[in-house]
């Protein structure tokens, strides 16, 4: 699966598209937004400050982050009686990320932060960059903050080796889970690994020296892959409703056995190995949290936002006449959950990094 | 009428779309591709090289200008055994504009040119910049080389001041004509002025010194604005379009009155004075062509270029059921003056500027 062709939110700005159904990312933005704003600020002392957000996505969640890091900046500036900067934003998804509907939210942005600080000189400029993140997206040593909320889980393809001669090993599965047999859980790690370092790697190249990053991904509490490789509900039930849909014949059993999501939850402990292994980043500060949605309308709400997030990539796999049906059952699932005291939530790990070397 | 908001080229790669009918933008860009390679070489010598494409439009011809420049410039560097640049190029539109289907070409772009020189460390980052290019797009000083075709003859607004106490002044007209008032030529000059000189004052803030630009638009070839203001048959053809549609009743006679056109076409003289009254850049070289079109498929050719950059606007004043068999009429138009002898080309000016000074 070519995941830089396929893969993208839901598109526009309407009620099933990402920008409407990523509230609870914008919870998860904020709980995290303190740790970002003092990353930023230690790391934003040019005349010119770049900034880059990765995995963007299409909706305000992405320029409200932004919004908040300039203010951030301009408030220190100001106490500090410094000259404001100028301030270039870069906001970068897969080419197939609808850019159009981003960029219709931008004049207004612009406007807004213009008319609060336009007395003292400042400027932003906002450009999209198309192009994976696992690979060089910008010119060496031209950025001095780097934001990813939500993204880094996904992985850059499926993992190779889930095949034995044609036949697939992860049955019954649709990615790593505590059913899969160990050899599913270890190809997942390594793509997770090998991803992660080309990030490092990446973004090292692009940073300035001391140049900060705040990453926020899903996670996971467990650091055990065998046993609690997953805890991510909102998958497994997504698993439950498409084998209820194999028990109901509405989907062919090889047609999910032969599907598995691109996608990683690592462990704090996972992330830490990856940082000190590729050698150019230190780690300001670390951050697991746990958001559980226990509230009634959580189920709808949460199937929402996963029917936004993959619906690109089930349409790819099983066709486009199954999605709406499908996440109508998954929310039956969620909410099943939910009434036995089931947790329905996801651990979200975020880490402050620091660029600590010119290598 | 809102520019920023409703002026776009037809969107899309499909066969109505600006991207499948630009050839003869084309084919003009082509003709000053000597010109904008020079230039380039001269403003190119950075560690990263930045450029930036202002009005790019949807197609591929925006990027084959940008391939062009890269590949003169990494000759240029292997000539002087220097190792390559990195390059930044900024793609600049309307927020309007269709850079979902722009962005779609740009990961096969940046492959072709990293298989061509990727054993010299060639890197292209490629960046989406919605904005209006009459304001500033890019932080100050960050720009090494800018280039627009086809796009500075239009202007930010229509003239203010084509109204005379709610009455339009320029009746019979569909912007500045020969048979138009005096006072209309005077207005859109005016607009000229003002729109042109904030695009040299912004574009002086964001280039370097002995930072460069390649301007290509429609202009004319008479000096007297009140006597040949437009030479521009593709309007007069469309003009004439209109008002046979008000004599078969098909669109009221009130609702082309108001209807004007915010395009302008300078002359050099023009050009030239206002560069030299902003005071940032010299002028390196000017050129003028004259591309008269005159085959028999041109007609039909040129409503298709007309219509892909026009219907935004059209649609937006006389709604969008007429677009279609205006086109049909306007092709015919266009075919009874070729028949007829009479050109149905345009004047295109093109000039280089060099930024001089550090104000």
């Amino acid at each position: 699966m070519d995941m830089v062709r396929i893969f993208h939110m839901a598109q526009g700005l309407g009620e099933t598209s990402y920008a409407h159904n990523s509230r609870l990312q914008k919870e998860v933005i904020e709980s995290v937004m303190d740790m970002t704003l003092s990353s930023a600020m230690e790391a934003c002392a040019a005349e010119t400050v770049s900034i880059a957000d990765l995995g963007c996505s299409s909706g305000r969640n992405t320029l409200s982050v932004v919004e908040n890091v300039i203010r951030a900046v301009c408030e220190r500036r100001r106490e500090a009686t410094r000259q404001l900067p100028e301030f270039m934003v870069f906001l970068n998804d897969l080419p197939s990320n609808d850019f159009n509907a981003l960029f219709s939210l931008v004049p207004e942005f612009v406007q807004k932060l213009r008319a609060e600080h336009d007395a003292d000189g400042i400027f932003v400029s906002v450009a999209g960059v198309p192009g994976s993140f696992y690979g060089r997206l910008f010119p060496s040593s031209s950025l001095h903050f780097i934001t990813s909320f939500a993204s880094l889980h996904w992985l850059s393809q499926v993992p190779a080796g889930l095949l034995n001669k044609g036949d697939p090993i992860n049955k019954g599965n649709i990615y790593t889970s505590p059913t899969s047999p160990p050899s599913v859980a270890t190809r997942y790690f390594e793509q997770f690994q090998e991803d992660f370092n080309i990030f490092l790697r990446s973004r090292s190249q692009e940073l300035v020296v001391g140049g900060r990053m705040v990453l926020s991904m899903l996670g996971r509490r467990s650091h055990d892959i065998h046993k609690k490789i997953n805890e991510f509900p909102l998958f497994e039930a997504l698993r439950k409703s498409l084998y209820i849909f194999v028990s109901q014949k509405l989907v062919a059993k090889e047609k999910v056995d032969s599907f598995n999501f691109p996608l990683y939850t690592p462990s704090t402990q996972e992330l830490e190995d990856q940082v000190y292994r590729e050698g150019s980043f230190t780690i300001d500060s670390m951050k697991q949290d746990y958001h559980d949605w226990m509230f009634e309308n959580a189920p709808k709400m949460l199937s929402k936002t996963c029917k936004a997030a993959t619906e690109s990539l089930i349409c790819h796999h099983f066709g486009e006449e199954i999605v709406e049906s499908l996440f109508q059952t998954h929310t039956q699932v969620l909410y099943e959950r939910l009434v036995a005291g089931e947790d329905i939530g996801w651990c979200q790990i975020t880490v402050a990094l620091c660029k600590s070397t010119t290598r």
